[in-house]
């Protein structure tokens, strides 16, 4: 009874340096080829192997302003200053009625920001099992300094304070068990009455022809 | 990290005559033994075999009215004005405080009432592939006259006016991927982070003594 293709969600994923985000959407990607992550604009230059609508869309700073007027980002930061990047609303609807979730994984303001730009987003913040785990996993890497890990672990706990704006909250314990939940959110996402609208439509249009 | 035990799901279950409804919620208890159907009180009599407390909570009528009155149901209805049947709030919500989930079966008349009385209820509408196959199942029976099989068909096109009001529709074709889908829904409901407060509040204390 389902005519058209199913509208892709869009999937706003957030959560503190070091808790899994990164692995938990390369886990959701391979396990369900439907599901791609969103291509963000920036106006940075390439760096060596990058390909232009792959890794980034590339644009100059005049594009990228002129995208800007143009309401074309369903959120954008200015990088220190310096650099822009931003989601291109167009490229996400496309993905998204061709059947595809897409991935948004993204910081605590472009969460927000994006989510008031598309009020379908599904937002999930990813937490850690506990503060102390999350301070045992920035240490594990092994790659910064004292500093720097203290500078991220005070990052991680601003960043927590939002967990309450988001819809879901996915604890990051054992990464399987998260990735499934979070399937599990996507599937009845899906199954929300107001992202089926045509299966409704179908069953309203009189029942004596039947 | 989540000190105190998962509070459990109201699940409102509405869907036409016919539509498997029935079949689905006793798959759903034999597979997940936290899953239990809510226990009504009446008015009428208990029949041959019936259990107070288990099948019904028999009531006077004087007992029933004074409930009312308590403002003690989250929905009731009293049928072709002879006998009440209603849904007990406390023994629910102890329930529910216990960890179960517990399902209420109900028309859609009672499903509107329970979920303004329990905002944070789940309602999911079960749905027929189409009106022809709804016909066919109740026509498949083979217990009732044609005239109450047009009754009931009515009734069923009449009830499916009201899905869009529910919080997810559920289509019954193949009853297992109905029940794994209401599991999906069950899952993702118990990550919203508006019932996870226990989880939001422990981050919230400060991180300088970790």
């Amino acid at each position: 009874m389902q005519s058209s293709k199913r509208k892709g969600l869009l999937l706003i994923i957030s959560g503190p340096s070091g808790v899994g985000k990164g692995a938990l959407c390369q886990a959701l990607m391979q396990r369900n080829s439907n599901i791609k992550m969103s291509v963000s604009c920036t106006t940075r230059a390439p760096r060596v192997g990058e390909v232009d609508g792959i890794n980034y869309f590339f644009k100059s700073p005049e594009e990228f302003q002129q995208m800007i007027e143009q309401g074309a980002f369903l959120e954008y930061i200015h990088v220190f200053g310096v650099d822009y990047y931003g989601t291109p609303r167009t490229c996400v609807e496309q993905q998204r009625a061709a059947g595809h979730d897409i991935i948004l994984e993204i910081d605590v303001q472009g969460a927000m920001q994006a989510k008031q730009s598309c009020p379908d987003a599904v937002t999930i913040f990813i937490a850690p099992p506990s503060m102390s785990t999350l301070k045992t996993r920035l240490i594990g890497r092994g790659t910064e300094t004292q500093q720097a890990i203290e500078r991220r672990f005070e990052a991680a706990f601003e960043e927590l304070q939002y967990m309450r704006k988001y819809d879901y909250i996915v604890t990051n314990d054992v990464l399987d068990k998260a990735v499934v939940q979070t399937e599990q959110i996507i599937a009845a996402e899906s199954l929300r009455a107001s992202r089926q609208m045509d299966l409704i439509e179908s069953f309203q249009g009189g029942f004596s022809t039947l």
